[in-house]
């Protein structure tokens, strides 16, 4: 499996003869807020626990999560990250026709591609600042037999979302099962957005989580999934290795869940800066920020393509997403995360500097 | 999968209400003696990468390895665990017949089995010190057509071994594909019994390594293994997720490998002790120990069975391996490890206070 979904910046800092530091990743969506402080110590205390085996039942990270997402504790499954769970979930579930999102993350078109389901699309507009309209939805499943609606919400590039009183209705008003991405979901208001308080109701939804993201640890390799499905979750078990997550992970997520201020903190400097930079970014001439509920920014260059400015920007060692490799948009549009205040501010310059 | 390897010490400690440390684990053959002080400090300082995705090609650790094991790096795979990795083979090679030893890690006849392989044992016996015949692997593979023989070298539980000029010979006389797991090969003369120096030349060849007992990391989950097999190698790597070993792994790994002094002084330590305690054992009226190449000793209790001894060690939260459910064992048997010189002080005290 190839990396196309951020910049290597192992490789990036190799070829540049640069530190990793001095790289402004604006393409991995990673919030650039230091890892909950108080997870980190906790930690850096047990870090000799690496002498040990991980608990196979990984009992005080799962009451952790359950505590988070308000999920029985039985409904957890753990994996390496979000892609990883959902490419088993649609492995097991094994859809002859399924749905998603244009455009949208890769990987569930790759992986239903893979299994030779045949995949449906449904076209995000820009003229309809990339709407999903939960009635189309709930229509398009019935009308052509949709056994599986995949998609991550917040939709990954364009932001958009759906809440979870339309996402209970399609489970409601169709038979499909549906497997939610919520990789970017605590960058949203989650008593709205969340789709994790239907999962005891609801035995066709799977919701997929990562931790790379939000909480910004992709080092640790740390996803979990929820879902009520018994038989679901016994296939899944059965091919999965004995200790999954490793020691360092496990530790880490046994306190990062709890650790309330640091979570609202990044849920606020995160929606602070979408909103300054969406305006700032309006106030560019040729360039159109789609509203978005991510943490990251897709732009749409009115005249011209983006190669101009992914270029120019990369000459300064600022990675943007060149999404012209995204079924459903082209080579006018990329896309941006919300990095540390400073980072933001000299991408701003910088993108105002560059003549279009 | 159920853990039937080793004691669950987080469920003993809860269970007895006992700190975890309190517990003497000779039932896991984890080296005792702490990770390599050099490369837990190299984890400890660079701990602030979780914040980073790890090098999807782990450049640094699999160059590190490759000086380690004197292999090239693109025959280098790795994965969760020295099991983890085996599984997969099995499932790659998927032979039709297969030849394991008798006893020996139960892995490799449930994996066997799960494929619906027709599983011949060749059954090492106590009168014969459990030793391994190469020429008998020859003959018995060329006369029932055997596909794969996957053995752990030096074995487990007997400690029993083939030297790298056995292995060769077998490779030289038969077309049988071999998996040698050479987990605890560290504890042995590597020159003489890893090999690891046939992987280039031999594309039959699998080695799989783990590092959870030689180097005390199991916390840390990272196996590698070794097979020269362009084919072979293109499968694993398409069944594979982007990032198999996290950062925390990969930075350990990295110096790890490298600790020479680390490496010797475990080593020297671990053969000492060996030695010591398989003499010590012998002293015991009843018991018989098995010669072994591991760091671990599998005794024969000669008149009665293991179940006072293990019930008795057990009460002071000794745990050691009650040897009944190994196939071509039974309950007179028990396997244990060598732990701190003060553990395995205390451990033969109990033994020899225990009337049998």
């Amino acid at each position: 499996m190839q990396n196309f979904h951020g910049a290597n910046l192992f490789e990036i800092a190799q070829k540049n003869h640069v530190d990793i530091n001095e790289i402004m990743d604006f393409s991995s969506n990673i919030n650039p807020l230091s890892p909950s402080p108080r997870a980190l110590k906790f930690l850096k205390e047990n870090l000799d626990l690496i002498r040990t085996y991980p608990d196979p039942s990984y009992n005080n990270l799962k009451n952790s999560i359950s505590s988070y997402v308000h999920c029985h504790k039985d409904h957890i499954i753990l994996g390496l990250g979000a892609t990883e769970l959902l490419i088993n979930f649609i492995n097991i579930i094994d859809p002859k026709k399924s749905l998603i999102l244009s455009p949208s993350y890769s990987e569930y078109e790759n992986n239903l591609r893979n299994i030779g389901s045949q995949i449906y699309y449904y076209q995000l507009n820009f003229d309809d600042n990339f709407k999903i309209s939960c009635d189309y939805i709930i229509d398009f499943i019935n009308k052509n037999n949709i056994e599986l609606f995949v998609f991550s919400n917040p939709n990954n590039p364009t932001g958009s979302i759906l809440t979870n009183t339309e996402i209970k209705k399609i489970l409601n008003h169709t038979k499909a099962y549906i497997i939610v991405d919520e990789t970017y979901i605590e960058f949203t208001d989650m008593d709205i957005y969340s789709c994790t308080n239907l999962i005891s109701s609801f035995d066709r939804l799977i919701v997929t989580r990562g931790t790379s993201k939000f909480f910004g640890i992709p080092g640790l390799r740390l996803g979990y999934s929820l879902n009520s499905n018994v038989e679901i979750i016994e296939k899944f078990k059965k091919n999965q290795v004995l200790w999954q997550i490793n020691i360092c992970a496990d530790i880490m997520g046994q306190e990062m869940f709890k650790d309330k201020e640091y979570i609202e903190r990044v849920f606020k400097y995160v929606t602070d800066q979408r909103l300054k930079l969406t305006d700032e970014i309006k106030k560019i001439n040729n360039l159109m920020p789609v509203e978005s509920k991510g943490n990251f920014i897709l732009v749409k260059v009115l005249k011209g393509t983006n190669k101009i400015i992914v270029e120019k920007l990369k000459k300064d060692l600022i990675f943007v997403r060149d999404c012209s490799n995204f079924k459903g948009l082209d080579d006018t549009y990329f896309r941006f995360c919300i990095l540390d205040t400073k980072s933001n501010e000299i991408f701003i310059k910088k993108l105002k500097d560059i003549k279009l």
